[in-house]
């Protein structure tokens, strides 16, 4: 991955100082097509390299969704965090059927790696995630520390964040937080959904990897995880979420509420006014470990 | 316009307190067709009516841009100030043409009254918003204090509250201010588009009702208001924003800075980071006032 490849669309000052740039290049692991994330720099980052917090965004969002709505930007500012905003999914795969549903194909990747045949090619935000945008980052010459990461997001990115980091054989991110994630989706509508279509040992293949409650109960060691979500959920309600069989199979590993701390949040909903509220609980969370 | 009319889509609670709804309801204004607007109600109204500050948005944007992007909930809640987000236009009047660009038709209402007949039966966004709205809040009886109104506005937005402001005989709101405003719609591209196409006599008709800069050099008596714009903004550098034209006009009649502020703010853009930079300060000054 060459520093010629990334090209900066735009730039903006934004609340609380420091810069969201918005980049695009060629990603190899969505199979050549152009990808977009956008990248908030602290003002810190005038006299030294930034620790990186990544957020991964829901159902039907881009690179924008959390950049725009989510309020981060005073407490990164405030901590000397950069955060990083990739695309929930590869763009224009061309591939028959990815646009038809939107809790599939576009805009609904899963942060996983495709392994049918039909996706295999282009549906891989885990790889893009994990180690193609770190590489980019890295060549890009950027003022980013890349090995002081952690990760968070939101409904589906809140499974990609909490699965990405429990499934990590190095370490990669120093905590995980999320908001109204997809607990135990080998278990809800939209997890099975999207297994079964990327995978080619579908709910069956996703468990031992991509299901934050299975991943849980083989996960000893310390961990860092904070996830709030609302009552006043509809998806929560609709039993898409299940943060209860995440707490479970928590305790039942001997991760107690120091480790891993879930809280129901009375009356809020799914949305990213949800979000802005406990943004700053987050970030301050992952300021602990970055 | 009776309460029945008036159907509550959707509510969320949100960051420092309060609450955000969505409403959608039958226009007259806009013909008939439905309209959605959002309202933001602070905590103080468990207590008492709030005053409201009208949002006006700006081209291509619906009631949720500001609602969303616009980080005004924080200073309303901490001011005890309700904020009203209406659309920027009728929505599906389905005239000809009114969806083939962004900056006219749909989504491109430019706070007026169409005296075009193409349009005159749907794009009356001046009545929808100065006239139908209140009444529509008023029959709902919430908790609202009418009778204390300001407005403000982005872009399209900004012209319409400068404008709403200046050439309200009533004196319906109290003090008006805008990010990145249209300032002189006659003299720009944008604005002789929008007249043009949605008045009978065109740019000429506009120029004594819909043109912020015009209408200042006849308002003799004292004004409130608050604008600010960026040197980054790429449309301010084409041309479309022309606020030394309305500072002229100002101070040519009388209006010193203590009636008209105008801060050009060094490197921010035409964006809604931009907007939320600066967003304290407008929900501030509105505060002095309502």
């Amino acid at each position: 991955m060459t520093k010629e490849n990334l090209e900066l669309l735009s730039t903006n000052k934004v609340r609380y100082g420091g810069e969201l740039r918005k980049y695009k290049f060629k990603s190899a692991a969505l199979g050549g097509l152009d990808s977009n994330f956008n990248l908030y720099l602290p003002p810190q980052v005038a006299s030294g390299k930034a620790p990186v917090l990544v957020y991964l965004a829901g159902l039907t969002c881009t690179e924008d969704n959390g950049a725009q709505k989510g309020s981060f930007f005073g407490p990164a500012a405030a901590k000397g965090i950069a955060l990083l905003f990739p695309d929930t999914s590869p763009r224009g795969a061309g591939i028959e059927g990815e646009d038809a549903d939107w809790d599939f194909g576009t805009g609904a990747g899963f942060y996983l790696n495709a392994t049918n045949p039909k996706f295999s090619n282009h549906y891989n935000m885990l790889t893009h995630v994990t180690l193609e945008l770190p590489q980019i980052l890295e060549a890009a010459d950027l003022p980013l520390d890349l090995s002081r990461q952690s990760i968070f997001g939101h409904s589906m990115g809140g499974h990609g964040a909490l699965t990405l980091y429990l499934a990590s054989k190095t370490n990669q991110y120093r905590s995980a937080s999320a908001f109204s994630p997809i607990c135990n989706p080998v278990n809800c509508p939209w997890g099975q959904k999207a297994f079964n279509g990327y995978l080619q040992g579908g709910v069956t293949e996703a468990t031992d990897q991509y299901d934050a409650t299975e991943l849980i109960k083989k996960h000893k060691e310390p961990v860092r995880i904070l996830i709030d979500y609302g009552t006043g959920d509809n998806f929560y309600k609709q039993g898409q979420l299940l943060p209860e069989n995440f707490v479970k199979a928590a305790r039942d590993t001997g991760h107690d509420e120091g480790q891993v701390q879930v809280r129901s949040q009375d009356g809020y909903d799914h949305s990213y006014y949800f979000i802005s509220t406990f943004a700053t609980d987050h970030i301050n969370f992952h300021a602990q470990y970055i």
